[in-house]
């Protein structure tokens, strides 16, 4: 008895998923424990078949009718967007269809919702190419991780700015050439906005938080966001010279007090000798550090039609094997209720460097301001002459509005020129 | 109604299993969806309870009639070595009890029997903690990736290897001395042998294989094994010179023409700009290259009881969560019956260093030798003058056989002094 699956959408992903389940039938077939058959897919115009080599009868532009079919067992969803994807994975939920989605601006947002009509119904919703592309680290986040606790999850979730960070290292360029570079090789989209402001990657950085925490109570909304437009080859070479390197991660942390979570996103600088240093190009990882597992990472190509057409199918195996027994996964049924707490109140650290009058007293007046807002100074270094003084600071760490309110109050000292840079530290020197 | 849990061994990994079932009893019970209870530990001697806090009536030294009892549901079997666990894990599973464990070198003998035996009688035997302690490893495999197909599997699996050879990296030191820090510092026993000769990669190796090429065919007697005792700290540095690191790899890859797998286990030089390349000390990498996914690499504690038990208790969820439902894995199923090729047919390369006697033609004659033997030269630098004159060579990529008699040959010319060193080059320039 074939199981029958449901397609919406057929783009890249899409097309890469019909292709895989076609001609992997058999093997999929022996690990699922019965054949996989596309029952339909529907697309916004009918017309051609996508390279797919399906009956054309197949394709429909009645997508509703399709996820309420009585025949169909399972949804695969991967057109993308709040709506019409929220209702048509509701509705299919709700006909007792499971849906494999690579959706994250809707799991970011909706999940909660999602999920709970998911266990209502008796059936799975999975999203491993959601968040990080072909690395399995939901399921074992979810499955693997069960019996620990998590205390802490960095990730660098988007290929796009991991790409660029990658090139401004390696060619000293600033970020609008190495942006045109990446975009020029397909690496960023001419609108680069999602990746490049943070957006894509807060998204995951809630989901991630939501299953590596068991709360449902974050949302994308809560998570606090910069993304990397404001990077310069100034703060790389400033990384440089501390054996650092800047990474976007996504940060998401259990409060010291263990009763809320902190999630953001921002560039960092990371040491060199860190496992998610090393992370080049347009790959992903997510560093986990469990209480019983200790550090963990995982690491691969976190986007690409093939490697998120790959992680679809691992999630499409799981659910119909559920499906075959019977049972599903439940997820979400275990909150925590645990709530974010705000970005103020997350302990950080940051590298600061002021352009300064070059004038003795400076040093004596800016470590004034830092002892003002109870912060401490790790390490300082003053360089230049004249019109190129600089000090370049690394405060030890404090809560993150302790830090912010030392920099606006620097930035109103007349023997600061300017703020040349502002960038938080992570998994520095003595921080674990 | 409670899941009751039954312990085989309380040493180390096993109390440290206990005790997170019972600090985490709630979380635990949560993500089950049932209550999991301790209902007996079968130990060499009964006497005190090994600081597990445990009704000292729960322990016994009957572990047969402990498997056998009627009200157990899930045997964790932590006490290693290949009887009396082969004995008793049959028996748990033909009692219809699921098991967890660690063993691996059982699985590495016997796992064919043993996952048979679970299959017929429609439980679970899991065993992640096996392979690479806290990393969620074997699950990705199994499961996220069972739509995939994998072509190759490259692993750091053995902690006290990579900690030794990590020390001779840093230290410039020879392999002796490095093994003695590594024991004084508790990282490697006070016998080594089944670490330093590979016989730990070796069994790893060939549950990789199994597992990532879904064939039963292979078990650690089929793995070409090499351990690290004839790593020289002039490997080390003519690997440095080369821009590679040194490490003990565990390699399973599908042949070229796809019908079989070489499974092996040696020294290898690996470029400094892989991801293997920088796991450093005694942690754990195994990074897969397949078909859709591309390259992933999952990274973490490779052993220790706590990073181990913490593998333990995600597979006791897992398969506590497969009996509420009523439903197994059924692993092995899927059996291919695909065979380990032998290592004479490997395609690999080879790093060699050759004391020489210092004079014209000697280039000459070796690079007739490899021509005889249908092998190319990549690249070769001369080194040295007089009694230090050496001839570092690394060849093409070509099947081992005719490397290895490359060597041979090699050894016996009479302005060959000596063969300084021979080792096998992986993932370098060209190769992908």
């Amino acid at each position: 008895m074939a199981m029958k699956v449901a397609l919406l959408g057929c783009g890249v992903v899409g097309a890469e998923v019909v292709r895989l389940i076609n001609e992997q039938s058999a093997e999929l077939g022996a690990r699922v424990g019965a054949p996989l058959e596309i029952g339909g897919v529907a697309v916004r115009r009918v017309g051609g078949t996508r390279g797919t080599g399906l009956d054309p009868e197949l394709f429909t532009t009645d997508a509703m009718g399709l996820v309420t079919r009585p025949d169909i067992d399972l949804v695969v969803e991967v057109v993308g967007g709040i709506e019409p994807a929220r209702s048509l994975i509701l509705a299919a939920v709700k006909s007792g269809k499971s849906v494999v989605t690579a959706n994250k601006a809707l799991l970011a947002e909706d999940g909660a919702t999602i999920l709970t009509a998911a266990r209502e119904a008796g059936v799975d919703v999975y999203y491993e190419a959601a968040v990080a592309g072909a690395i399995p680290l939901l399921r074992p986040l979810r499955d693997s991780l069960a019996g620990d606790r998590v205390n802490r999850v960095l990730g660098i979730v988007n290929g796009t700015t991991n790409f660029i960070l990658d090139r401004m290292d390696a060619m000293g360029a600033g970020f609008a050439e190495s942006l045109e570079e990446a975009q020029s090789l397909g690496y960023a989209e001419a609108d680069p906005t999602a990746d490049v402001e943070g957006f894509d990657a807060a998204a995951k950085a809630a989901i991630l938080a939501r299953l590596a925490f068991h709360t449902q109570q974050v949302t994308a909304a809560d998570v606090h966001r910069e993304g990397i437009t404001e990077v310069s080859a100034g703060d790389i070479a400033s990384a440089r010279a501390m054996g650092c390197v800047v990474k976007l991660l996504a940060i998401c942390q259990r409060s010291a007090d263990g009763d809320a979570v902190g999630v953001r996103v921002h560039p960092v600088m990371l040491p060199r000798e860190h496992p998610l240093a090393n992370v080049n190009e347009a790959y992903n990882a997510v560093f986990v550090e469990a209480e019983s597992a200790g550090r963990l990472m995982f690491y691969g190509a976190g986007a690409g039609g093939t490697p998120t057409a790959s992680a679809v199918l691992g999630d499409v195996v799981a659910v119909a094997r559920n499906r075959l027994a019977a049972t599903s996964a439940g997820e979400g049924g275990d909150d925590t209720g645990m709530p974010v707490h705000p970005m103020g109140k997350t302990v950080t650290r940051y590298h600061i460097a002021l352009d300064v009058a070059d004038r003795p007293g400076v040093l004596a007046r800016v470590a004034d301001v830092f002892a003002g807002n109870g912060v401490s100074i790790k390490n300082v270094r003053q360089e230049g002459h004249g019109e190129d003084a600089q000090l370049v600071l690394v405060s030890h760490q404090a809560p993150d509005a302790a830090l912010g309110a030392t920099v606006e109050e620097l930035r109103g000292l007349d023997m600061v020129r300017s703020v040349a840079s502002v960038m938080r530290v992570e998994a520095f020197a003595d921080q674990a």
